[in-house]
């Protein structure tokens, strides 16, 4: 088994880069994992492995893949987290893609909260909806945070990101109406409201809203009513209500 | 208007505290909140607002509420979060009562994110919910992460905290079953279960679930169909979802 002791070791600033860095995942066309639980996951769902690092017991290794066993302080350096893990890893990116026109969509636009965007991903993996779009200004879906946010649904769920303007073209493209999640009491019940089987349901940044291009390209504004006494949900509620409205009716 | 320059001062300090201690603001009967937000939902809602700390300008103050101009290093002095607001205030506990028999009820067990409990709050508030108990060892929906994360559902919502002893048998004593979110495949599927008009739902930590002295002593074990690739719903999605239910079925 491989030994790695110096933290000036390629694989080891690889790693690091790949956790700290969006653009140097992009450009790797990996991203960093850590966790017993996820790697788990990883192996689970087939995940295209890199690279592993572990400081405790030898885990399971896939066929292939670089393997190195290092100190705990060099797991922590790595890591993002207070907390360092007993292990980290890098995977390439899923195949896995959302296509708009395929199937009822969940599209998050300017959503910038890693937390949120990990967790709708994973209530969308749960709720069985064939894709989340990330439009806009989103937090990257396979940044450290999200990713364990997720709960490996990263390994599973399709997703795409794309531009508001881009997902309003394919929008069109594909004739998948926009239903923008909206506060106003103007905007129809989602419970009075039919799903077609090509759709992409919008869900703003929690502070603001949708985008006023995305509004303004919807086919309809949806409510989730709600006592009059409050004024919005949270991101994470919100969408869950939605996906699960979705998937009920299936 | 009164000002108050040092860190030493009883009101600082009794501020300091109630931000920082459960217990201190279990003897004071009040509670810590922060934030301009947080002050207009106080207001609108008539919380009984005890104290006021600011550093910008003067806020509405309400009669006969004490209020102090401070230097903006007394508030971070006084505040847990990391960029300080303009405003801290403490308000008296509200009278409002989430009692076991009293409509349908939520019942989180064991939770002892701030975050997750503060945002359960809100929706909950938002779905019209009669009242949510917190059993066993949760959060204190006081504590300022809760508060915050509630977006002022704490000065609008019935809440109870209680034991799980206390809720089994206040559940048996008012005749209102207890439900109880289950993972298992054996478990009542949520779409085809019937919801009695007095009813306590119950939700566990995300980690371990329910206690087995609650599951023991509920008349249901209910899940919420997912996807088979995965295995839970946040607590928070979980929430979204049952008390969403509630809702949209009266």
């Amino acid at each position: 088994m491989e030994e790695i002791t110096s933290r000036k070791n390629p694989l080891v600033t690889h790693m690091k880069r790949l956790a700290a860095d969006r653009s140097a995942r992009r450009e790797a066309g990996e991203f960093f994992c850590q966790g017993d639980k996820l790697y788990a996951e990883a192996l689970k769902w087939g995940a295209e492995i890199t690279a592993v690092l572990f400081c405790g017991g030898a885990p399971e290794i896939p066929e292939g893949v670089r393997a190195a066993k290092v100190p705990a302080d060099i797991i922590e350096t790595v890591s993002p987290m207070k907390s360092a893990p007993e292990i980290v890893f890098s995977c390439r990116f899923p195949a896995l893609r959302a296509r708009v026109g395929e199937g009822k969509l969940l599209a998050i636009e300017n959503m910038q909260d890693p937390g949120n965007v990990g967790t709708i991903l994973r209530t969308a993996n749960a709720m069985g909806c064939r894709g989340v779009v990330l439009a806009g200004d989103c937090a990257d879906p396979f940044g450290p945070k999200a990713v364990r946010a997720s709960m490996g649904a990263v390994f599973r769920q399709n997703i795409a990101e794309m531009t508001t303007a881009e997902l309003i073209s394919a929008a069109k493209a594909a004739s998948a109406p926009i239903y923008a999640a909206a506060l106003d009491k103007t905007a129809a019940d989602i419970r009075e409201t039919w799903f077609p089987e090509r759709l992409v349901f919008a869900v703003g940044n929690e502070g603001k809203g949708l985008s006023a291009e995305l509004l303004a390209a919807s086919a309809k504004r949806v409510i989730i009513p709600m006592n009059e006494q409050c004024e919005s949900l949270n991101a994470g509620g919100a969408a869950a209500i939605i996906l699960w409205e979705m998937f009920r009716r299936g």
